[in-house]
């Protein structure tokens, strides 16, 4: 417990620790910090109380900075000592930051008065395709139901590098896309307006070091120790934009419309409780994909819409859990032809979708291509897909016994597209 | 004409004056340097001879940098005056530098003696598919000769986003990559060494600003004002993972065994002499992607290959003017459905193949998929893929009136592969 009181069913409780990048308008500069309840810890406030072997040095620099970059760098034993020290400083039978009231003005934030920023300078993204489900959904609907699986996806986690740039912070508005379409097939494509702008529940791990250089591949038994932490992602996807675009060589400007990340990255320390069994895989993967021990979570994800001026509406309740990669997979696999990895890069999962149709995780899938409308709002509404002024919400948790491990939100509004005079 | 003598068939000339970003052994730092000749002006060593309105007050600041990311975002009209100050500074009837031997000691860095870094941060990199001989030469051999174009090849630049880490500077050594590959399409793939391993012939420019903000596409009236140089590059390819991996989202891990571009950014303002007529396009593309001005140039391009021990053979001989795409188009299609470009971004054109067989920038084309051996050094050597050991070289010029611009060198050696202890 810790002398901050958090709810039992409050995302930041001492078992979470999450890391952020925050400012207030007294203090515009960016700095590191961790949720505690409705606090925020400001670390660049407390470097003198890290004294561990990793951080006695490196806090002053590490935690001085505008990113999470050089903390990540440092790799898992510095992560290690920093959670510790941290729970420590917030236990409530520690008096060191509890009865300093000067140290405490100056260390802990409301929530309420901080600006979250991206966590990190994310140098590289990448985004896999590894639920199953929603493999199969795409699939079934824009290939053959009997064959929606390509050949490679049960042999390897299917993936591809996406837009660093267009990452932005939960809060941020998503400007509908103009672009290039084909509504007609037999006909020469047109100028305007995505008409089919859609959500993916997504969730992403931010990688940290030390970096492997290039042509040295990771091992699967040493990836995740490159793994810090998690996110929740919406992963924006213009689908009438990607079904023109994405032959022969993947999606393109369908999705750098914008990928909005949760601000408060949980830790695979936090998350160790919540590790479930792996999906079974058959068949066996090549020996470099294998690894016999679990490395799956059951993280909660449920997603809500909500129309203009309307009540949010609960349409999607899925888990991490359902995924069939793993998270060591992917990076093993990213690495194998001995791509480097550095600090800060984030990798995604691709959409979440579970078994049950109220667990598809986007809008494609719950309204099936559009043929099942979604009645919302005591049925006021109808949604196949996302219309102007929607806003899209993810949450997502860990259930613990008597407390939860959270991920906060991942929020964005959709807004209409700009009127552009060319077409 | 400069007082540092540069012969005629010299890559840089004072009409050329590319970035670069240098070290030596003697100063490690990373700094900002023009190649003349055989010689590297050093940016740092003369900032306060920037006197006009755009750089007197941040020559001090963007010539101090690292890399050029900073000297990018000041935008056109900075660069513009840098070149002319850079101009009359070397200019055989400029005393200021010419006689000051203090000054010519301490700013002159013999390009033997330098190493050379990459010259940006590259946040983001797309490679696209502009030519429309290698992207029917590719099609004729994939998928049917009679339909080699997928439909939307015409109406569009098509692209894809790129893996940034593993872009490197012209002389890094590239490992051959082990990976997944299905030699036989009945059985399931395997692991192990890449089997077709292949350069590809592109360009790549570099982008400044001032950067569009997420949802603000730019127009194609405005493209060129974004776009500051260009470079030589060769997209290392593994064909054999390539093609298992592709389906559905792309090129992945085939390309980011590493990307090998050339050290000196010649400037559009270099090569504005090199302008020749646009390739025709039919169909007339979408309006956004029109435009009426030239913006197409003459760079003849030659790629040899270096068995090991062995002397270099000239295998193709190619030029960015084959292109079917400009860069302005290339450039406003990637925005329209409003990705933020920064300072930094590089963009790169995809192979650059010609109509004759001894234009195609590819050994996948050069050997026609294998079938078409090519005989070099005396007939002592056959090639159909790339063999470890082998030197692939890159060189670029336009041909100006007794001068010429050029881009001196793009070179990468293969490695052999990692003995992996998995399979």
């Amino acid at each position: 417990m810790s002398f901050i009181d958090v709810p039992e069913d409050h995302p930041f409780p001492i078992q979470n620790l999450p890391y952020g990048v925050f400012s207030t308008s007294n203090e515009p500069q960016h700095r590191i910090g961790i949720a505690i309840g409705d606090e925020i810890l400001d670390l660049s406030k407390i470097i003198h109380l890290f004294k561990g072997q990793h951080l006695c040095d490196k806090a002053a620099i590490v935690f001085k900075q505008t990113t999470l970059n050089e903390f990540l760098s440092l790799g898992k034993d510095a992560w290690h000592e920093a959670r510790l020290t941290i729970r420590n400083l917030l236990d409530k039978n520690n008096p060191i930051l509890r009865d300093d009231s000067q140290l405490r003005k100056e260390a802990f934030v409301p929530q309420s008065l901080a600006k979250m920023h991206l966590p990190a300078q994310i140098g590289d993204y990448t985004d896999f395709y590894s639920s199953l489900e929603h493999a199969t959904n795409v699939g079934s609907m824009f290939r053959d139901p009997k064959n929606a699986l390509t050949p490679n996806w049960r042999y390897m986690p299917i993936g591809y590098h996406g837009r660093a740039s267009s990452i932005v912070i939960s809060g941020t508005p998503i400007r509908r896309p103009n672009g290039q379409t084909r509504p007609e097939e037999d006909k020469p494509p047109v100028f305007g307006p995505c008409r089919l702008m859609d959500f993916e529940l997504e969730m992403a791990f931010l990688i940290g070091g030390p970096d492997n250089p290039l042509g040295q591949p990771i091992p699967i038994d040493k990836a995740q120790d490159r793994i810090f932490g998690m996110v929740l992602m919406n992963d924006w996807s213009a689908r009438d934009i990607q079904k023109w675009e994405y032959i022969p060589l993947g999606p393109f400007l369908a999705k750098n419309v914008g990928t909005t990340i949760s601000p408060w990255v949980v830790t695979m320390e936090a998350l160790e409780p919540f590790k479930v069994p792996n999906t079974p895989q058959n068949p066996e993967p090549l020996p470099y994909l294998c690894h016999k021990d679990d490395y799956n979570f059951d993280i909660n994800l449920d997603v809500y819409l909500k129309p203009d001026g309307m009540e949010s509406n609960l349409i999607c309740t899925s888990n991490y859990k359902y995924l069939y990669w793993t998270m060591k997979q992917q990076l093993t696999h990213h690495s194998i032809t001995g791509c480097n990895i550095r600090s800060g890069d984030l990798l995604a999962t691709g959409t979440i979708s579970g078994p049950k149709p109220n667990s598809y995780g986007s809008m494609l899938e719950l309204s099936w291509k559009g043929t099942k409308p979604l009645h919302l709002n005591d049925g006021v509404i109808t949604r196949t897909f996302l219309q102007d002024n929607d806003t899209v919400l993810f949450e997502g948790y860990c259930q613990g016994n008597g407390y939860r491990v959270g991920f906060g939100h991942c929020d964005g509004k959709l807004l209409p597209p700009l009127i552009m005079d060319f077409h």
